[in-house]
């Protein structure tokens, strides 16, 4: 009995055992009514989205729903720089043409999680790749989730207080 | 008056007006209440800060009131990536020991504008700088207000409908 207290005791230091569990456990993320694009989406629409939906980035899915691509609130940004704020009509995938090669581990600009995986996992994702978010996906790569900074930082602070999300 | 039309339809194309013009007249960005932190403040009163306020960033400031910093929501997740939110005591100047050597203008880790600057000149900087927002700075370097990514997205969406802000 000491033992096994002691055992929790010092993995919880060490990493507290909610690291360990799972997104899909702890429920961490956004699941439902996900606001999403295609590459054929004209940018004003995405403005459109991220002005009325508050986020802060669309997943870009293709027409099997699988995401392929993220267009985000700086993509816009980097477009008024240009000053190609007067055709608003161009596509996401015009839009972001010039974007470097991508160096995500899937090849794309995009970066997944699963809701298998932990949430220690996440994090380091979210650190190395310096991204605001993860899109979640399931096992054919389709779009199910979003999971952003705010959505971790929620659940770190909400957690000790029992209230959830 | 031909002549006159020409030039300001020919400027609106390559710029438009209102991107010439500055943040204080365009009144883009937040200038009451702004969620503030100092060197001082624990990372727990910050994280706290951000999921109540919904902001994603605090300007830090000294005991004058000069900005001298910033903390974001990322920088919380780094703590978290080094697995030290067991120690949520510790305050900001301690948790930002570790970053490397900043290369903004003003030789600190924070962008900042003045509200006598155009649009055009803030696009620049936050896209140069690959940040998510400026800190408004009077003469005195003093916090008064905050320009994102949000605000400007908002105003170009905005913008052409009246609405305003
Ligand atoms: N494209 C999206 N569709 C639906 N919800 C989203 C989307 N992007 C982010 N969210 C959620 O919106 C909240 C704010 O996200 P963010 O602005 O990215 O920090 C978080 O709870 C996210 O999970
Ligand atoms: N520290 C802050 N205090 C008050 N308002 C802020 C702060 N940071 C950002 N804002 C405003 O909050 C809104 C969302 O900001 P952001 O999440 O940074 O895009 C924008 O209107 C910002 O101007």
């Amino acid at each position: 009995r000491i033992l096994r207290f002691l055992s929790i005791f010092y993995s919880d230091i060490l990493q507290p055992g909610w690291m360990r569990r799972s997104l899909g456990e702890l429920k961490i993320g956004t699941y439902e009514n996900i606001a999403t694009a295609t590459y054929e989406t004209p940018i004003i629409k995405a403005l459109n989205t991220f002005v009325e939906r508050r986020v802060s980035a669309l997943p870009v899915v293709d027409k099997d729903g699988k995401v392929i691509d993220i267009y985000a609130k700086f993509d816009v940004i980097n477009l008024a720089a240009e000053k190609s704020y007067n055709n608003l009509e161009v596509s996401i995938a015009d839009a972001l043409k010039h974007r470097k090669t991508p160096h995500s581990p899937n090849n794309k600009h995009v970066y997944t999680c699963m809701p298998s995986e932990s949430l220690t996992t996440i994090i380091e994702r979210v650190v190395k790749a310096e991204v605001h978010r993860l899109i979640v996906v399931d096992d054919d790569e389709k779009c199910v989730g979003v999971v952003s900074l705010s959505d971790i930082l929620d659940y770190l602070v909400l957690r000790p207080t029992g209230i959830g999300k």
